[in-house]
């Protein structure tokens, strides 16, 4: 692992690093927020999962996490989208919301992405061996959340492992894959035709199937451009109804998809993770 | 006034506005956050000066004030560190720290500085004028604050003008361009080679030539990179003692130039503009 830049916020430091990750055969960049601690103390972890065309970047600088994890005692690590480098393939006309910037936190198994796109085994492997090897870190204590695609890769995570994950919360999460031009676009490429195979990469799918976690925060803006072409919480919502999964999902007027909003419930969040990860 | 962006964030609008200066003869962008208040309440304005290289954008992204400002219930007002655009002319070698993003809150009397860099006139006159008129703020309670050139930008514009700003604080300023090498240039370049007349621009000499405003809350890392090569506190703490100006200086281990550590004191410094704007 290498060490890309530190500063020192809000009572911890906050730095960036890159490493060469087995999962993806590529460089990975990472943040991560450490707060100050006593010797030998280790701390809970939430891992933060961004959306389409972020990086590492977007949260660390806009996210607004740090005081508050600061005052939770909470490690908030950071990673990348996708693979990025020399020979990682892109989508063939550019797009935003597939390749670069968009893995989806899947393991892809069609041409020519399977070599590169192994999001899946980074996040759910890769990346907390190396926090827990690396930093003061509880991996006992670990939580999970993320933003869009980044909330779809949270929900999802945390319901194949829910042994693992202590919570698990979402800013305006992709709910359904299976019922979204985002996720038709994105699993199709990766995944290929077959919509069998989706089921393990789509939040109301898994709860469907009998996936179950102890609670789920998700925050929704109702002036988000994405809300009903792309989010359609009531998916959620429903299946949470219908399955006896336990949700509180807010929706929040006026609040768009940005870092503004984002930024807003942060603190929330945080505070709902570090009450799970407490205990 | 054009609304270029307007954002929901912590219980307010974040908006971004550009407009058609008299002052630099430009189309200048600022951001103004309004927490939201009752119908017809005039709120407190807190006017944030931006340091060499950034824009609007730098703390109205990175700033972390929204939060602070919507319970405190201030308008933040971050506006452009020079004119930009067609005609306007920049250091001849593209320098950082002379020219676009570099206007140093002076009004130029070197050619060919002298039409359009006037951020003097702009910030203490036009920009307050506009804001009195646009939005639901009492012109009566203003502050200023500020970052690195900005800091300068705060304490020269409060120091001018104590009557009007009922606050002013700064994160890591330029204490005194006339003892740097950024002030050198800046002030040779914009107001020429007799520096008599850089004294109106440069806190330690107005200070030492009778300038007094009630109290100064001044933040600096210890770790800041331009420390001891242009920020160079000492100037600022030696002539407050000697002249009886309150100075309150708080050196910050560890923490160095950015936003990083800006975010961090933040509140501290937007609660000590609320308490004297209040009374």
């Amino acid at each position: 692992m290498q060490v890309k830049s530190t500063n020192r916020s809000h009572g911890g430091t906050q730095g960036v690093y890159t490493h060469a990750s087995t999962s993806t055969g590529t460089e990975m960049e990472f943040s991560v927020f450490v707060p100050d601690h006593a010797e030998g103390e280790k701390l809970p972890v939430v891992f933060y999962l961004s959306g389409l065309t972020c990086t590492q970047a977007n949260v660390t600088e806009k996210g607004e996490f740090r005081a508050a994890c600061a005052e939770l005692g909470l490690i908030f690590v950071a990673p990348d989208t996708s693979p990025r480098g020399e020979g990682v393939p892109d989508d063939p006309d550019g797009a935003y919301d597939f390749g670069l910037g968009a893995g989806f936190y899947v393991n892809a198994t069609e041409a020519p992405f399977t070599q590169h796109y192994r999001m899946r085994d980074y996040i759910e492997k890769e990346l907390p061996a190396l926090i827990g090897a690396q930093f003061p870190a509880d991996m006992e204590r670990i939580s999970i959340m993320g933003h869009s695609m980044g909330g779809h890769g949270a929900l999802t995570i945390a319901l194949r492992n829910p042994d693992r994950y202590k919570a698990v919360s979402a800013f305006a999460p992709i709910v359904s894959p299976l019922n979204c031009p985002w996720g038709e676009k994105a699993l199709t490429g990766y995944i290929g035709a077959d919509k069998s195979t989706w089921r393990q990469y789509d939040a109301c799918a898994l709860i469907e199937g009998g996936a179950r976690v102890p609670d789920i925060l998700v925050d929704q803006g109702s002036a988000d451009n994405f809300l009903e072409g792309q989010l359609k919480p009531e998916f959620l919502t429903q299946v949470c109804e219908k399955s006896g999964q336990p949700l509180t999902l807010r929706m929040q007027e006026g609040y768009d998809h940005s870092y503004y909003f984002i930024s807003t419930f942060m603190r929330d969040h945080l505070e709902w993770h570090a009450i799970r990860m407490k205990s």
